[in-house]
């Protein structure tokens, strides 16, 4: 029997809006399904961000080259009276045979910038919105708040710990994979490590030591067990205590030529706590202990501790990870930029769009750091626009590359390590202004004057299309 | 092939913290796994709530019916070589073989009120933690959030159009389930209105005028299919010229004995464009054509619209509802609250926890309306416990009910709306202090004489546990 919490490949094509199926219905009924181009941005940087991390890619194309309405899904469609049988045969042959263009996983990016532009008769491209927007919004808001941590976390080392407040099963999955991505070690989510290979942490929960009828009990049945593995959790009851307790442990598997993994606290005064213990675990010979924190961390609780000296070694990260608390949804949108090979846009109120198809180029300097952005048109010659960029780059390079094309990925879908490397590498390069957690500098990022000419005789045009 | 954005029944096991499996296998070791109660609550109420509405009860009974390692999995762990093979054997036969104590979906909770209780071998219970807090947290911080635009709107419609930003497929869907549950007429997500038998609500995209020449073509194409399902979407362009175009093809239809389902407001200042949409409407005697409204819409800004008199009929919620984002996590713990028999707690720093087996009681007077709950022990009669009440109480019930045992849930699926009107009918009857969505008052709970007795003689003895 097919339980609630599953999702199969085959229900993919109906996580959508239900407008997409009426336009869909509309747009069949009157012929009208010819090339259109849709861009995906985010129209604003979330508050005190100063980069983006683009995520969520690989996951996409993989569910377009199964993208198709099985019968089932046809039934349920049928059984709303509301779409013609000749419509539901054409949804019943729809396969995505379009091109998609797009930044790769772990590419740094910005407001405004497309990060993905899908090119496909114009009901394909249509009906992949809501799964673009949610898969690709989420996988980047992850990465892009857990890289956050990371640029405060001074080289200690980070672990998802955000499964159980995860907002549901899949987006625990997506921040496990984003955070490791982002830089993270590694998670606890163990369907997470298998999956895509992240290394496993744990540690021991409190209800580990209230099973037992005494706190050194709890700790030596448990090394016991994982001598090798062990990281003891000290706050269930006094932390002092519990420290002195963990200590003993570890003298004692020292003396069996073996290193307890290290202590853990999870509650009260961190600093404090962290700098006391590391000092009763010093007296004791214990240098070599390291000290987990975990609790209702995020970046700014871990550059508080860092700034003021706390010894604490490694972070585990979880809630306001995983569910990005500060900022918990990107303002990602999906327009449509071309039709039948004419530039459209928006225009009402706060939310004009950038018409046509585009493409991003990268400003590079000698050191291999990007210092400027510029949106330009997709058939703009990149050296061309390279002249706009001042100082004069040393490099400049597109971002949106071709990843998807008849019906299926281009090249093999790389391991989570690739995104991983690209994205520690360019954030390295990236100047420290962009990357404070409270007032980052904005990134300069311009249309190409080849664009801004597009936008301005297009606003002009607007007019016309109201009668 | 399987494609990374399902989830299959049987990876349902993994989706936990790696600590839940390395506790067990210690467990195992020792032999360690008598009966163990756990409970699930929430530390505090988020900012600015009153109120919580409990979810997601449903899809956790049916995941433990089918809980169960298959081979796969346990190659999985086994390739971690951490686990020995007896242990591994041992979890292969692992069932829930335990008792689940919870309130029902749809029940009016708040913070420190067990809301579900675990009653298990020690391995069992423990293997569950993370599948519970993320499954329940997720669905309850939702159903709590659609809730305060309900308390807000006064009677006019609301409609999840969350799901392009939800955080990932799995909380789409539950958003979708939890909005309907706490009163929403309806959702956007085909796949929810699928599986949930929700009704489907969607009108058009600001691409679909786009991808016409002219913004009438483009109404009159899709009033053509859908005679009696359009609201057009009138912000495209300018606003009002789309009102004066949707207001023509109203007139049209009508002609034809049609009624213009109604026009969509998505941008802009939507006190003012809905006041003078509205006039416009009225002064071609379209009054019976509705404003629907959305973009960026949360319980705030309705409040607002509805005390300013917009003439808006119906509000579409997105983002801000599906990813709760003024509080996008619940601080639900899951603690070991009694082992053999025993009752446990946690005394350190700011976490201490309730020892014991409770019940929930809820205190109603003579008009069915709650005014205070008392969590009591599972044992204390509820009878003797009403007595501590202040008035007292026309009835007092328990709110927790056994509701799983025997590897099987108790009784069948309820169909969904049993838990929505249950919803809607205790949400009608709370004092309207407590659903202030700024300033709620605080609704009374307390722990009863005999719990606090419990709690006090066990903090006595807890130093004990340290040696």
């Amino acid at each position: 029997m097919p339980i609630d919490l599953r999702l199969d490949a085959d229900e993919v094509p109906l996580l959508t809006d239900f407008y997409q199926l009426t336009m869909a219905a509309a747009y069949f009924a009157s012929g009208n399904n010819d090339t259109a181009c849709f861009s995906m941005f985010t129209r604003r940087m979330p508050a005190r961000r100063g980069f983006l991390v683009a995520a969520g890619l690989e996951r996409l194309l993989e569910a377009l080259e199964q993208f198709r309405f099985v019968p089932r899904m046809l039934e349920y469609l049928e059984s709303l009276r509301l779409f013609t049988p000749e419509f539901l045969a054409f949804l019943s042959g729809v396969r995505f045979g379009g091109e998609v263009w797009a930044m790769p996983e772990g590419t740094i990016f910005f407001a405004a910038e497309p990060i993905l532009e899908i090119r496909a008769p114009l009901i394909e491209a249509q009906l992949l919105e809501t799964l673009v927007l949610n898969q690709v919004g989420l996988a980047s808001l992850i990465a892009s708040k857990a890289a956050r941590s990371l640029a405060v976390a001074g080289g200690r080392r980070l672990v998802d710990f955000g499964l159980r407040r995860s907002q549901g099963a899949d987006a625990g999955l997506v921040a496990a994979r984003s955070s490791y991505l982002a830089g993270f070690a590694g998670t606890s989510n163990v369907l997470g490590g298998m999956r895509y290979g992240i290394p496993l942490y744990g540690t021991m929960a409190h209800s580990y030591v209230m099973a037992h009828a005494q706190e050194r009990a709890a700790f030596d049945s448990y090394v016991k067990v994982f001598p090798r593995l062990s990281t003891l959790l000290v706050d269930t009851y006094d932390t002092l205590r519990g420290v002195e307790n963990a200590a003993a442990v570890a003298l004692e598997l020292r003396a069996q030529g073996v290193k307890l993994q290290g202590i853990r606290l999870d509650s009260g005064d961190l600093l404090e706590l962290s700098k006391r213990a590391r000092r009763l675990l010093d007296q004791r010979g214990l240098s070599d202990v390291p000290i987990f924190a975990s609790g209702n961390l995020d970046e700014y609780r871990i550059a508080e501790l860092v700034k003021a000296g706390a010894p604490i070694d490694a972070f585990g990260v979880g809630t306001a990870m995983v569910v990005s608390a500060d900022a918990p949804a990107l303002d990602v949108a999906y327009k449509l930029v071309e039709y039948r090979g004419e530039p459209r846009l928006k225009t009402s109120s706060e939310k004009v769009t950038l018409p046509g198809r585009k493409q991003v180029l990268r400003a590079r300097n000698a050191a291999g750091g990007c210092f400027a952005d510029l949106i330009g048109l997709f058939e703009e010659s990149p050296a061309i626009a390279a002249r706009e960029f001042r100082p004069a780059p040393n490099s400049v390079a597109p971002l949106l590359e071709r990843v998807f094309a008849d019906g299926h990925r281009i090249g093999a879908r790389p391991p989570l390590s690739e995104p991983r490397e690209r994205f520690l590498e360019s954030f390295a390069r990236l100047e420290h202004r962009y990357k404070d957690i409270d007032r980052p500098d904005n990134y300069p990022v311009r249309p190409s004057a080849a664009l801004n000419a597009l936008l301005i005789s297009e606003k002009l045009r607007v007019g016309r299309r109201q009668g």
